[in-house]
């Protein structure tokens, strides 16, 4: 069996602590681990980690790649040139699987920031509709509504059982109020999870049944060589679902109901759900100070929150963007976001905190003409070997030792120390060492963005 | 006409925008210049600036003297040398007065922190007031009660008039809410102002008869040579409050009227009440994004605050802390400072941001042995001559020019350039140009405290 994991994502819903260049997935919302972690971990109970592929846009290649080799030493990331939807991607990681395998296996497709930990129930869904796959069906797993949610596509079965899965009837779109309830008590509708399986040739088979437009374009691609999607012929295919291109029109689906507990985390009201709750009903994470909330939702990041007689409030506190939100309000969190993608506001686009694959930076102060960083540096992790055309750079070391090399000259610096690294000096910063390396950057120039680096050397591919 | 400006405060009641270091009059709340500035202006109404007395903790003197200055040149602050209460600092600066003047004025006594925008109504309150006082009566300025509240004291007068004011009955403590309403309805009840004027030897006279322990204690203060509160003689004084210690007493106390609007600040809520509203009821500050909150007052000091569906939420936003509090509850922000101050946490003390009469520092980043800030120097501003006895410290300019002088030498930095200074070197900063000038500090060392500075030389009078 191979995994498909999707792991693209706007950002949008979990704000402030989900980022559009930061999306749910990669956040560790509850545990130690992030979602897309947790994720490729319960694929490996039903498969070895080299059969496991991601895709995400190219925007998150560089997170998703580092958080996935924590678990593994050489994870396939597949980067999707543009945003096309998850059909495109799915069917074209489906083509690469085939190409590389040169086999015909059944492939587990599954969004990579939802909750589940009955991974046992998984596992044992998992088997089942491995069966079924095999024997030339496409496989959705259901979720038995436990209330009539209005933010969920419903699929519904018919009451006769097709190879020991339910006959699909049809998929529907997110209902209202009222047709949820009707849903519920009907009995036969379960909520679309995004999970599925098939055999990869049934897949393409029905591909080219249901949207040939796709289905036609994929003999132009070829994984002989490279693990790169096209641009150019991927930006050619339609923007649309998974549902939209396949399932909805094929007659060939089959529901198995998901044998375990699932949350897509899709709002802050889901999160403090499936959270758990002190006397008061708070769900309380970070430095805060309450007095008397109650049903609330408390999350500082960094600074102390200090909260009076709430109730059903969502406080969520990061270093540059507070969230204040009645509960039954948390849906509106996007409307925060696409505002501040329209107003240009950064804030919706990346944290203070931006992780790298060697570590991360904060930005501490911004001016005219300067700009300030606190960089850390994990052991035994390098930067590239880079210059900048419009800024210089004055480094001084807090914690850890640097190994700094600089126009070809190698310095050890060690705490209180600083070098300076002028305009288009060739620099990387490196720590070769076991104690992680904390410096302070100061940047001076007329243009002082990301984007102003050349790069000569990088360990992690980004040359 | 003589004026004692109360200038002391706990800062707990408007935290985190107030700190015990920083208490509310030194805020700006609603306008570019603080209450206590607002306060001397509205003295130098009714007397030259130079007859203006202000009194003040030891902790607040600096930041006291240095709004001062930016309206008078040489503004003279006296500084308690420990916490006594109103009684002792009004007595003694009464005795300062006498004695400087070597005369018998009316003096006028106002708290530093509340609001009054209808100045010429102060204007000729105050007016009405001095003729009363020269005839030797003690006047304190009575606001009528807009309606029942239970967090002030009120006064109760007679219906006889004395010198055209109300001969005052008696002081009450704050009543509980039946007890306010009943005052309200006898209509005969003032709230407690704490204004008020009387001949400097009416009150010497009023405490020899009322608090001859303080009385006594008067003729060991010599102010002939010093302006300097002697701490010996100060700290053998009763901690009492001058209604204590003089007006409750006394029967030789008039009431008149304050012909002008009032407010004390004394929570987020008062703040809402007297800030204008948007057409949903809500009082918006800084750089916050709404959807649909109601009858909310929202401050941001320097994040984004996104909020969402609120209703009668108070949330304050501040580099180091926010608070997030139903509309009702603000009296209890006290509870969350003396819990802060009990568990020892800095919250309730100081801001990210410290003012300094030379300028500000901001701390960017605290670490094990290291600590970074960011410095502002004024123009013309220079910090002390000093030295440490536990840290190294490491300047990078980012904007504005440096003279340092270290160890007898002089360096002038422009941007981009960096000095270090080692434990133990005497060392000073200036900003003798006339732009700012803003500076990264990096600390090193074993005890990084603010208290580990010996000063040379200081022209701020902090040696």
């Amino acid at each position: 069996m191979y995994g498909l994991i999707l792991a693209g994502g706007s950002g949008s819903r979990l704000w402030p602590l989900s980022r559009e260049l930061y999306p749910k997935q990669l956040l560790n919302i509850q545990d130690t681990e992030s979602l897309l972690q947790a994720t490729f971990e319960r694929l490996e109970r039903v498969m070895p980690a080299s059969n496991i592929i991601s895709m995400t846009g190219v925007k998150h290649v560089s997170n998703v790649k580092y958080q996935l080799s924590k678990l593994y030493q050489n994870p396939i990331v597949l980067s999707e040139p543009t945003s096309k939807n998850t059909a495109p991607a799915i069917i074209v990681g489906t083509k690469f699987i085939m190409e590389k395998t040169e086999s015909d296996p059944v492939i587990l497709v599954l969004p990579s920031d939802h909750q589940i930990k009955d991974i046992d129930g998984f596992e044992k869904t998992v088997k089942k509709g491995e069966k079924i796959a095999q024997k030339g069906l496409i496989v959705t797993f259901g979720i038995k509504p436990s209330y009539a949610e209005t933010g969920y596509g419903y699929i519904k079965v018919d009451s006769e059982e097709i190879e020991s899965g339910f006959k699909v009837n049809k998929f529907v779109e997110k209902p209202t109020k009222e047709i949820a309830e009707k849903y519920i008590s009907d009995g036969n509708y379960y909520w679309n999870s995004g999970i599925f399986m098939f055999k990869a040739s049934v897949l393409l088979e029905e591909t080219k049944k249901c949207t040939p437009e796709i289905f036609e374009k994929l003999e132009n691609y070829d994984f002989s060589k490279s693990n790169e999607i096209p641009y150019i012929e991927f930006d050619k295919m339609p923007a649309i679902s998974i549902d939209y291109a396949v399932m909805e029109k094929s007659d060939n689906i089959a529901l198995v109901k998901l044998e375990s507990d699932w949350n897509d985390l899709g709002s802050w009201s889901s999160i403090y759900e499936v959270s758990p709750k002190d006397e008061n009903g708070n769900v309380i994470v970070g430095h805060v100070l309450d007095e008397g909330s109650k049903n609330s939702f408390i999350y500082s990041s960094s600074k102390l929150v200090a909260t009076i007689g709430l109730e059903d409030t969502v406080i969520v506190e990061t270093e540059d963007a507070i969230l204040a939100c009645k509960s039954d309000k948390t849906q509106d969190v996007k409307k925060i976001f696409d505002t501040l993608k329209k107003q240009n506001d950064n804030t919706h686009l990346v944290h203070k905190t931006v992780y790298r694959p060697w570590g991360y930076y904060t930005v501490l102060a911004e001016g005219k003409g300067f700009l300030t960083k606190m960089i850390q540096v994990n052991p035994g992790q390098k930067l590239s070997v880079q210059s900048h055309n419009h800024r210089s750079e004055h480094w001084v070391v807090l914690e850890g030792m640097a190994k700094v090399l600089l126009e070809g000259k190698e310095h050890i610096l060690s705490p209180g120390h600083s070098i300076d690294i002028d305009v288009k000096e060739i620099h990387s910063l490196q720590n070769p060492y076991e104690e992680t390396l904390k410096i302070i950057e100061v940047q001076k120039g007329d243009l002082l963005i990301e984007e102003d680096i050349v790069r000569y050397e990088d360990m992690y591919g980004r040359v």
